[in-house]
């Protein structure tokens, strides 16, 4: 198996210091090589580094932590006028932070994916804090960093939920 | 970037030929090691390898036509049991599904993934097929066999996507 897939944990600890400019290009490189529906590519990115904008988004988003110690967060948002089925930018979106997450692991990088789509409250503090345009849907948050611990890797393999041929 | 992040595409012609079950059990174990909202891990997996299955699902699949040339097909589904926030379903299945797309190009084999969710029709017609229960949702059906074509890379990175800070 792919070793970033074998390995790759949610990190929520980091060192101080900021993330280099190429390492989160080439976060954003490897999310937009995801596959879309029709290729439509639906996803924007607001990239967060101001520490004044990070230390707001736990005072609408629970599980949010860590990000005022992150070295960088990613916003993933899907564009409704490049792709109209919701139910689909939710699945090219989640697809390019999937990529994105394996290409942490590549990096070197602690990274943990915050559910924000389809939580009003969480969404609405996004829409209101980025100040996104209503055409934009804010899908996922994630918090990036050096990492500060490195938990072991989990074995995810269950044959229960393996059918052959008929549920 | 990682390689099979990089270079992955869309394979919609096989050659003939069974998938070596070892190599069906590597794209299963990625799609398991996904992140998953409070790791619920909400997936399930119909592993579709008879022919005469296979032949039937472009009676309700548009874009499956070569489904039936395929050496198997796996249908990512989402537990409701496990997860019962459809949105989270919908996304935990899909960090399954783009592991298990790179896997397949680690594995040289050839996939495509096939929208399910939400269209009514095609969703109808897998819990036919495949006699889900009813806490049992159909997302995404992937189309997998030996590369027949090797479609070229293709770059989609796009700078008028990021934006710093800010919309």
């Amino acid at each position: 198996m792919l070793n970033e897939i074998k390995t790759r944990r949610s990190v929520r600890k980091y060192r101080d210091g900021q993330i280099p400019a190429e390492k989160l290009e080439s976060l954003l490189r490897a999310a937009m090589q995801a596959p879309s529906a029709r290729n439509c590519q639906p996803w924007e990115f607001v990239v967060i580094t101001q520490r004044a904008l990070l230390n707001r988004i736990p005072e609408f988003h629970p599980y949010s932590k860590m990000v005022p110690n992150a070295g960088a967060a990613i916003l993933v948002c899907g564009n409704t006028r490049l792709q109209s089925e919701t139910g689909y930018i939710v699945q090219d979106c989640s697809a390019a932070v999937q990529n994105l997450l394996l290409e942490a692991v590549r990096q070197n990088l602690g990274a943990v994916w915050l559910g924000v789509y389809p939580r009003e409250e969480r969404m609405k503090g996004m829409i209101e804090l980025f100040d996104l345009p209503d055409h934009i849907i804010p899908v996922a948050l994630i918090s990036i960093g050096v990492p500060a611990e490195v938990p072991k890797p989990e074995d995810r393999f269950r044959t229960e939920k393996i059918h052959f041929d008929c549920w």
